[in-house]
């Protein structure tokens, strides 16, 4: 399988890379050669058992060499994130929609429609706290960054119909607990108070502690790109997008979770209410009923507890490292 | 109030800007000047008590006299139509998005944010015969031109949010009777049965007589534009997009109603069955519940038999005279 990360340089798309030459196959078939595309080249996983290409540019411009003929999968993880397209309009139609149909433009020139991976979110849906939403809920997003995913996933789910690539859209929850450094993301605490107490490092709390948020591990969250890439989209239709399994939990939760991991740590945590950021991250639904991603074979969320244990696993000891370098 | 139409030269911008003229005002506020934009300069309305401007142009690359500064109101019926977006992917595409971009950035530069009334469609929700959609239902299009109808929707909804603009999207039924000749809409069909029959003109019937529709008359269409022009829509919230209350009607009783106007005249009706208009236009729902129109202060539809009424009064002899014109 020929495959291409767009937004290979981030969070998810190294993480993706790093499992593929982990793992040298996707599903059952083996992986002969993995593009990594994004603004700056990104950096290649580690020990690759295939030839891997970087190449940087400019996803609303997509260079032919980020999508090379004979692309089996295209995983299209490359947006400007909901901070930012909120900040600047003009950026994040750019990125994010001109992207999409530029992605959309370069499997057109392809010999075969390659199957096309799209990272959609959450931050899609309004709702707001005590909301459960149902596989068919509406989505009425309340910021840039959501209505641009669901734009993302009506010219994709468009595109498949017409043959163009074979397309599924997977709205990923509150990715918990990022690695590196805090950003100005509104929902930047949800990890900050797992990471920063791990690190033995102070965290700001700017909601209640029964605040409750959907969320998913970065594991789970490769896990379910990874599937989304061979399964059987025939059964899915028109509708090619999908609410995966995340899971719901309250702050409490959370803080009980990583004393659990590291005992007493969720004392550095500080309740510092910052009701603007309430305001914000309190109209996101904070649960779903995820019936059809269970249908489609889309694995089950671990534990709240695993969650916690996958970070000091996986990124602690990086994040250590990036964090004690200038910068 | 200053207005502008863009697609002023279509079949429902022509009967606004008529309306306009006629009355002179919009709600209970004076119009002072109206701009009609089109792809060829639109024909002026007859007797118009304001000055009207005409402007050429393409929609995706909007000139600035299209909106002029001190806009209050733009009604955007600019579109390529189903059939045409479903043949040519890249002009639908170019017409119905980047139009609306435009659309939006042109408003962005004025110094108030207008009104913008936007024509959506039946066309962006699947369901299918015997389904009743409610005002939350989710749109599955089952073609490019209802994505990008429920794309624009998403557009507007979110420039709203910003602040460039106040918008309003109408998911208008399909418009019946239409005048003029019969043209390639896999729908054409719904209302060939009636202004047919009404010319003296044999025509056929592609479905089933249980087959059912979900229809407004255009006069209806004309005031649910310009109450969409000046409603308060700050209980409107997030969401801009409405359904408003079309009637559902099998063409058992649209034959019904033609009968009652001119008796007899349903016997140039041949059922001619074409599996393929069957399958497009099968997949369109029926009928919706439309609260939230109601709420809104949208006004309900006439009984049927007065939309066949209206074409004879309103449209029947000008499209004999069309008709009988070459070409």
């Amino acid at each position: 399988m020929r495959i291409s990360i767009l937004g290979g340089g981030g969070f998810l798309g190294r993480k993706v890379a790093a499992r593929l030459a982990r793992d040298g196959r996707i599903g059952d078939r083996q992986v002969t050669a993995l593009t990594l595309f994004d603004i700056a080249e990104p950096p290649p996983p580690e020990d690759a058992p295939f030839p891997v290409r970087r190449v940087a540019g400019d996803v609303a411009e997509l260079p032919e060499a980020a999508i090379p003929p004979d692309t089996d999968i295209v995983f299209h993880l490359a947006a400007v994130v909901s901070a930012q397209a909120e900040a600047d309009y003009d950026l994040g139609r750019r990125v994010n929609l001109r992207g999409t149909d530029s992605v959309i433009d370069a499997c057109r020139r392809l010999s075969r429609p390659p199957r096309v991976v799209f990272t959609s979110s959450v931050a899609s849906f309004g709702g707001g706290q005590n909301a459960v939403l149902a596989d068919d809920a509406r989505q009425i997003p309340g910021n840039s960054y959501g209505t641009q995913k669901a734009i993302g996933e009506l010219l994709l789910a468009d595109a498949s119909r017409r043959g163009f690539l074979d397309a599924v859209s997977i709205r990923l929850p509150t990715v918990t607990v990022r690695p590196g450094r805090p950003n100005k993301a509104a929902s930047s605490f949800v990890s900050g108070i797992i990471r920063e107490p791990l690190l033995g490092l102070p965290a700001e709390l700017p909601v209640s502690d029964d605040f409750a948020v959907w969320i998913c591990s970065p594991r789970r969250a490769v896990d379910w790109l990874l599937h989304a890439a061979t399964l059987d989209t025939g059964p899915m239709g028109l509708d090619r997008s999908v609410n995966p399994p995340g899971i719901s939990a309250t702050i409490a939760h959370m803080l009980q979770a990583l004393d659990e991991v590291r005992p007493g740590a969720s004392k550095l945590v500080a309740r510092v209410a910052d009701p603007a950021i309430a305001d914000i991250v309190g109209g996101w639904p904070t649960a779903f009923d995820p019936v059809r991603a269970r249908t489609l074979g889309f694995a089950a969320h671990e534990p709240l507890v695993e969650l916690v244990r996958a970070f000091v696993a996986d990124d602690l000891e990086a994040t250590r490292r990036e964090r004690a370098s200038p910068g």
